[in-house]
């Protein structure tokens, strides 16, 4: 079973999909290029599933994906909240008090900012965080020092100086497995019997009417039907217009959730139900 | 008047500034390091006014900022919406074919992806926009190239050999003027007599009921008053919590708006307005 990941090995989202696929036998990570790389995969039936960040608790939604959820035939099958802890990593044998230079991708450098200042260590940005521990690895000098996950130091040969160097410990990424979507994905969800509580994600625009957004919740106040995240985004167009991420509880089929969002359809000018999956829970910080 | 914005001279949130300042004639502009540290600056007084970046159309929120915003004792004056336009910038006399690297932030260098896998060039990673063209600058290199603004390269006397070479043209960011709160500030949005649509920010949480978000957005809709944004946030607490943002059309002080935050209050949490402002246009793409 291939399932893609954007970026190298060692990076958070390879951990992500190791942790969705934890009871997995056949399980093959293939690293991707772009977000969009893994939906190609996808449509081309090289990858069975990818595996993408949707939103960071201190960076926010990230829009490429949805974009990608809105434009590829999808379906979002899972979901898993990765508590983002950064490590210090060199080389086997390494001190810390010898360290020069720190390399990583400037938002874990950013995320790390309080702990290198303390350090007075000279801060040098890379790509992904994955790469700059291969590249402490290649470099063989115990001298510089790369920030990354953990397990990067597996990968890559190398030790972990110090870990859980993060400024804020509220760091944590929500994932979402995809998959092709097919006549099958959205009957999955009702024939596995799948135990929990669930959640169901849309994404949808308004017709231009006054009060359009509080109408369109109603369809689920209505239903006791919970809110888990709402979203608008600007679009830019004319007039100014919006696409709303919306999360709700309870699986698509369920039916007053089924009724409700057949219901937001005739609010709605455009809607695209992308999944129904359990709903994760989030771990200690 | 002294201005703070994160980054170096060529930043975009400088040009952001400059725009928002274009009828001043006493304006200093000063850089500062992080986001931070121009909310401190406001606190000490030591700058007047703070220009902070809050919202990408590509990329999302930029939670932190939503973070100071309620944690320092500030209030909006001002919004503006920053048509993004990346250029590549080399040393004048400098050629495109003659270009073998290109330095850049990782997410600029991401959203010229495209652009960039055509022209066949090394991509290396750099702290932020302006910082790599001052870094060409220094190099005095010709086969090296930055991609920034094109107004870095007034900054840093070299050229632009391409403009608008962003893959997506849909890419702007809303910037916020922010000043030091006190008990001037939301009177002067009254006793300027702003002319044009205005805009409120609102950041609340809501007590722990069934359909509370749409109960809160009501006292909006009866009230007629439009919603721009909407945003949840998860916060990791015990049990799970959110954080909304939330803009509305209208003036803290236009008597709807006013009653409408009032009765929001008797719902929610926590609740603190951030400021109110005129609504800034979106210009063209």
């Amino acid at each position: 079973m291939k399932v893609g990941f954007q970026g190298i090995k060692g990076a958070y989202s390879e951990m992500a999909a190791s942790k969705m696929f934890a009871d997995s036998s056949e399980l093959k990570l293939q690293p991707c290029n772009s977000f969009e790389d893994i939906f190609k995969g996808l449509d081309q039936g090289t990858l069975q599933y990818g595996v993408i960040p949707i939103e960071n608790s201190l960076a926010g939604s990230i829009h490429e994906n949805y974009d990608h959820l809105v434009n590829y035939q999808v379906w979002i099958r899972d979901e898993h909240f990765l508590r983002v802890r950064h490590s210090l990593l060199a080389i086997k044998g390494a001190k810390l008090e010898n360290i020069k230079k720190v390399y990583s991708h400037p938002q874990a450098l950013g995320q790390c900012a309080q702990y290198l200042k303390n350090l007075k260590v000279e801060v040098l940005p890379y790509f992904d965080t994955a790469g700059s521990a291969r590249f402490i690895a290649e470099s063989q000098d115990p001298t510089i020092a790369a920030i990354a996950g953990a397990h990067a130091a597996d990968d890559y040969g190398i030790a972990v100086l110090q870990s859980s160097i993060e400024d804020n410990k509220q760091n944590f990424t929500r994932f979402f497995l995809v998959e092709k979507k097919n006549g099958q994905s959205q009957k999955k969800i009702n024939s596995e019997g799948l135990k929990g509580d669930g959640k169901t994600s849309i994404v949808f625009s308004l017709k231009d009417t006054p009060g359009g957004l509080h109408k369109s919740i109603s369809v689920f106040a209505i239903r006791d039907i919970g809110l888990c995240k709402i979203e608008s985004r600007p679009l830019k167009s004319s007039p100014w217009k919006y696409l709303f991420y919306l999360d709700i509880e309870g699986y698509y089929f369920d039916e007053p959730v089924f009724k409700a969002i057949a219901h937001l359809g005739e609010l709605t000018k455009m809607i695209k139900v992308l999944g129904s999956y359990k709903a994760d829970q989030l771990g200690e910080a």
